[in-house]
């Protein structure tokens, strides 16, 4: 059962799919489905010996294509709709153990290609409206399968959470004429003190106004609305912003930082979005070592975030994670 | 340090707030802070030998009145403002263990009767847009305290959740002249099979796009804006529902049901709102006895919830759960 059921009291669509209570949780390492299969051994997701990188659809996803029919019927104040997309997982590495930034770069510049090939791919379907490409990360997250992977989401709507940002960028525009995203990076630039690294097409900064104590944008110089129009420079300096952000992140405490990595682009909806600028966003769950920030009623019910540290300072702790995880 | 810093970004304010990383992390049981002061023993926050509720100002606030200078300069774009505002803990009782749900219908009573107070005195000072009182309830939530209590977070704006509700029911007035809230209930009680209990003056409910597997909003049949507005008989009804969904939650799986317990009310800014129809919201993060919802990246990076249950189903695991409670 899959199907889209329409909030009327928040205006979003909740994802209402049933089959997902099913799925593997927390395998043991020889039974992970996302690993190769080893001759004569239970056959994973991945029917071969070896491989470089794997996308293939999710077994548990919460969209389909073709789509399921609805089990309920809506009304017109509450609407129900075939819960029409796709749900795609990629697997960064053949290795069990790992993780994003653990791969080479030759490799993370190769999943940068895949990556822009999704979007591409599945953002030209006629039905498909937004590509959420996404890892998480940690059991705090809610993982349940440790192999290093991500995922990605394609949505038949544009998501509130891009909506949003995309209607907040558009008022900035008419007001001054400027794209938000690179007026707030040059502020950034100009202030420095929440910068933790930067390389010839991207930087990697606290915002002024984390949510997280280490959240992270990951933002390109030049104004690209997708990873559709990057060239091989900007992607290579993708994946080594990338690769540097989620080392500082493991070196920060000594232990692998559970976080969600969130790529918001341009919608796929095939009308014209010039306000969107891409960029990369880290929420990791971790206020200190061995403390994590819980978003509870204030951010669950209000929707605004406290963040119990200054950003500043945990920019400065990160400046100093990625020297440590730059040896 | 505390102040507001805006995100510019998705058009909100964050509470910076370093003071809070000090608070009291889960003390043993005879270091209760919420606990009376018993004679000879260490002081807690409530010097009596005994109490019946108690209301008192955070020790730990992210808002404060009076205000503290923000340490950063903000800009144009990324102002920065006094984090202007009152956060208070509501004690339910003086026994430390316990819950809501098991306070007496009478105490039951007489903390509708404290939160009405609070709406209306917190409300009426000039500085505060919105009153929210909530609960969050059991260590997944983050709860540091286990004692019994509640909290209210008194804000100096109208925060994004509650001002999307209001802003999406003042569409549907708009269109059709009515209470978006009333033709809500209207639905699910003609529809009954997402009802979970009703009274005299409230119905609970799990709404039809459900976010959480068991998320139940109890909404008051005559459309009153907030708790101010209700006489004894009604705040009555919302405690007797208010009992009867805690103890379900409790009997679903025979544990103490992490949750968040949210009020959502007109806000008092002073100008009118003809659209809010006061509703609690009981957010548990439960999706099975042994297994938690987690928001990660397609809630946190896109908004949309996936619900893997159907809620007609749920509700009808709630209804049993709530003849159960009651013996």
């Amino acid at each position: 059962m899959s199907e889209l059921r329409w909030n009327a009291h928040l205006g979003e669509w909740t994802m209402t799919s049933s089959g997902r209570m099913e799925r593997t949780y927390h395998p043991p390492a020889d039974f992970c489905p996302l690993c190769p299969t080893a001759p004569g051994a239970f056959e994973t997701e991945i029917p071969e010996p070896d491989f470089d990188l794997v996308v293939f659809e999710n077994r548990f996803p919460s969209l389909f294509d073709p789509p399921l029919e609805p089990v309920v019927a809506g009304t017109e104040l509450s609407p129900v709709k075939p819960s029409h997309g796709r749900c795609e997982v990629v697997v960064y590495t053949p290795e069990h153990e790992g993780s994003l930034g653990a791969l080479s770069l030759e490799r993370l510049f190769r999943l940068a290609l895949v990556w822009q090939d999704r979007y591409r791919e599945l953002g030209a379907l006629d039905f498909i409206d937004y590509v959420l490409i996404f890892e998480n990360r940690g059991r705090e997250v809610g993982v349940t399968l440790d192999h290093p992977h991500g995922q990605i989401y394609a949505f038949p709507f544009v998501p509130p959470i891009p909506a949003r940002e995309l209607e907040v960028a558009a008022a900035y525009r008419a007001r001054t004429g400027s794209c938000l995203t690179c007026a707030l990076l040059a502020e950034e630039l100009a202030a420095g003190n929440r910068v933790v690294l930067e390389n010839e097409h991207f930087v990697v900064y606290i915002p002024f106004a984390a949510r997280y104590p280490y959240e992270t944008m990951v933002v390109p110089r030049t104004c690209r609305p997708s990873l559709a129009e990057m060239g091989e420079d900007e992607l290579w300096s993708l994946a080594a912003a990338l690769k540097a952000t989620t080392l500082a992140y493991d070196a920060l405490f000594d232990l692998p930082l559970p976080y969600m990595m969130i790529f918001h682009q341009a919608p796929t909806d095939g009308r014209s979005w010039p306000n969107a600028h891409f960029h990369v966003e880290f929420h990791p769950l971790q206020r200190s070592a061995d403390k994590l920030k819980y978003r509870a009623s204030v951010e669950s019910g209000a929707g605004n975030f406290i963040n119990d540290s200054l950003p500043e300072e945990k920019a400065e702790e990160m400046r100093a994670a990625v020297c440590r995880a730059a040896g």
